[in-house]
């Protein structure tokens, strides 16, 4: 097993909303709610996103590797289903919603006490097969990276003209690691 | 000429500063001090490149097109600089420094109370030939973001054995938008 420092993961969950915060709070909507193009996503789909897995994802699933073990396999995780946790909510909202969640989930989680062998516990992914509470632990860290590194993305593509000639020296605008949206 | 609201580029580039420094203060060094291999940078190193082009770029080419157009040429921006500009410095102290130059320089930039017709004002880049001011106000916002790109693949790529087989989930990890280091 990869060797994994969980206070190191607690220490990015914890400031990832902040961090989204300060770039994406009161920002004008030409940055916020423009996307990459047909069926691709804003920055604030991709809050919406985020508040959806610290509802269904991360700590849910923990929660079943630590009862069930690989006995239950997680349920599937709905990729489209920030369109409903966005409905009729400004972005101010889902930055407030997706702070207050995540707290609560690194509560959670401070108080589970997991030791090294909780970690190496086995769950059961819909797709991906046997999987352990630690790799589980720190993909919801990669996966805050992966977004914010989609929001730059995104952000720095609604500026691929402005730029002119420096499109060649800008590493964002030849990005072609985009997850599945 | 792209249309340029100068009013969206100074909106980002007053919130970068804030968004680094929630990500990065205080976060443990295995996120900030490590980088992606040989020569290939830190979190740390990136922070330091954005104060050397705080200090030398933006606003000097900036001052520079309004006042000798396309008869002088920029000075090449120096892009291992930030080995100096990071000597013996904590990251705390990078990430102060890079916010007040930032603040610095943005007053600055308002005092120049920019038109218009300024923005379509030619410049002479020792590489990339004629661009205007626009072009060079706008890239100075997509170069923040695509070093906060940067930043969390450097920052991603540490965990990508730690995430196990949802490695092939993740778009930052299959990243390919490298910009020259």
């Amino acid at each position: 097993m990869i060797e994994h420092n969980l206070q190191h993961t607690v220490s990015l969950l914890t400031r990832t909303p902040a961090a989204l915060n300060a770039l994406l709070r009161d920002l004008p909507e030409s940055w916020t709610f423009r996307n990459e193009g047909e069926n691709t996503w804003t920055a604030f789909d991709v809050v919406g996103h985020l508040i959806h897995g610290e509802r269904t994802d991360w700590m849910p699933r923990a929660r079943m590797i630590l009862q069930f073990g690989e006995a239950r396999t997680f349920e599937a995780f709905d990729r489209l289903a920030h369109i409903q946790e966005r409905q009729g909510k400004s972005l101010g909202q889902l930055l407030d919603e997706f702070a207050g969640l995540r707290s609560e989930n690194l509560g959670e989680l401070r108080a589970l006490n997991l030791r090294e062998e909780d970690l190496a516990r086995h769950g059961q992914h819909p797709a991906l097969g046997v999987v352990t509470l630690s790799q589980l632990l720190g993909t919801w860290a990669a996966h805050d990276l992966t977004h914010l590194h989609q929001i730059s993305r995104i952000m720095a593509h609604q500026y691929r003209g402005t730029v002119g000639p420096w499109k060649a020296y800008l590493g964002v605008l030849q990005c072609a690691g985009h997850s599945a949206p």
